[in-house]
């Protein structure tokens, strides 16, 4: 299934996209694609119910706003340097464990909503992700049991202000939590959908021109060894989002490095997992 | 108003706790302290009820369980070395301007429930905070307006793993988000009840030993100027908890330096905040 969430901010109702891209409104089944449901096994009764009532479910309009898939999670855990590429560029060394570090859960933001440049800020740089959402709480799980903590997938842009980041005192966070600096969708896609999670493109583009183009293939760790090695260090709930890193191509990377300005247009997808568009605007 | 949750983990009903120690059950008025709750002038409405329906409020027994008294948060951002003595004992320069990092709200405990050490672990350390919450959402907030933007404050143990956090690759969240390493409690005391937040005594004993004995006076940057510069890189929404850094005397300061173990017991309080106790436990 891919679950979608439409309408207004903040006041998103639960939908699905069907293989033929209609969208059904699912409202009549379950308020929430949150902790519950995906705890509570709401996906294999939201397929159930799919099946003898889909055909009655309102059709979402073409031109209605998609929301992030998810309602806010507990947490937002992304990981750094996860492409080898990535970490040459950033001119570090591909980390010897899972570097981890937090965003904002209220920088999340529908897949093409605009993306705001926080004020005064010079350098908001891109990073397509490939994110995984948890089905079942994991807390010291082993590698082999990992994948059946995953509900599905999420396309991520994990939009990054490097001065916040990087030459301001202290912790990554500061670089990563501005508001609408995580779009994540247009949908969720479950588990069952992505045949091989470790062999999938992605991609973004700056204005039509193509910035980073890689292949989750070249990942350091893989996602039952990112599962086990953060349930080591906290417990992942249903519905949270785990970002698996960018690979090479980011603004910082480049020489010189190259950042957002109002007015561009970044554009970025992964297989299977659908594409999404940002206008970037300045703060008003 | 003191206000407290009380009952079985992760299934606690709101209450307040009077000045003669009195618990008033007062879910036949609110559900949650919650986001909803502070951002929708709950505390307001809730003292206005309380005048006229106080007396009818089930009391709640004595011996039953202390939550956390906030429903988990969408954030909780705590600020590293705020008191000049701590940075000195971390062998770190004040700094410049706020250090941040993210705790996980999955960290959040009762202030008298056991504290886990996690599997393997070998430096888990104990950090005495003053922690706020937010009543009104904030955004690129001034100094002169940012104590409007609060709720109220509450006692916090920022229990962090010192190996975890600093030994291993990358940020300190790894550290700061094991289950239980934030209990928070016993209450939640609105602003009005402290005449000065930034003149209370904190203090920690380590069975029975005072470890960490100070004053908010010592602070690196007050309240105001955390508010408005945390609201300068996220939006912090009612409920989001900032808890304000640790002073002189935890363990990885002594020399040699000294964690916990199975059997110890930690206790703490805040002039005005009430006191709180953990014993230690071992991961079972």
């Amino acid at each position: 299934m891919k679950l979608i969430r439409f309408g207004a901010k903040d006041n998103e109702k639960p939908g699905v996209e069907l293989n033929d891209k209609t969208r059904l409104d699912v409202s009549g089944f379950v308020n929430e694609y949150d902790e519950d449901f995906f705890g509570g096994d709401g996906l294999a009764q939201l397929e159930a119910w799919l099946g003898k009532n889909g055909h009655e479910c309102p059709i979402v309009k073409e031109d209605v706003r998609l929301g992030p898939p998810i309602k806010r999670p507990s947490k937002i855990v992304c990981v750094g340097l996860n492409y080898a590429q990535h970490a040459a560029e950033s001119g570090m060394d591909v980390p010897k464990e899972p570097v981890l570090f937090f965003k904002a859960s209220s920088a999340i933001a529908g897949p093409n909503d605009d993306v705001i440049i926080p004020k005064g800020s010079q350098k908001t740089d891109w990073e397509v992700e490939l994110a995984f959402v948890i089905g079942k709480k994991a807390s010291y799980v082993d590698e082999e049991n990992a994948m059946a903590h995953i509900a599905g997938y999420v396309l991520h842009n994990d939009y990054s202000e490097r001065e916040y980041q990087l030459e301001r005192e202290g912790q990554w966070v500061k670089g990563k939590s501005c508001d609408t600096f995580a779009p994540l969708g247009p949908y969720l896609v479950t588990k069952d959908e992505i045949e091989d999670p470790h062999n999938l493109d992605l991609w973004l583009k700056l204005n039509g021109e193509t910035m980073q183009d890689s292949n989750t293939s070249d990942f350091v760790f893989n996602i039952p060894e990112l599962v086990s090695y953060i349930s080591q260090f906290m417990t992942l709930l249903p519905g949270d989002i785990v970002s698996t890193g960018t690979p090479f191509g980011v603004g910082l990377g480049l020489n010189p490095p190259k950042y957002l300005n109002p007015g561009d247009v970044v554009e970025l997808g992964i297989d299977g997992l659908g594409t999404s568009k940002q206008h970037v605007i300045a703060f008003e």
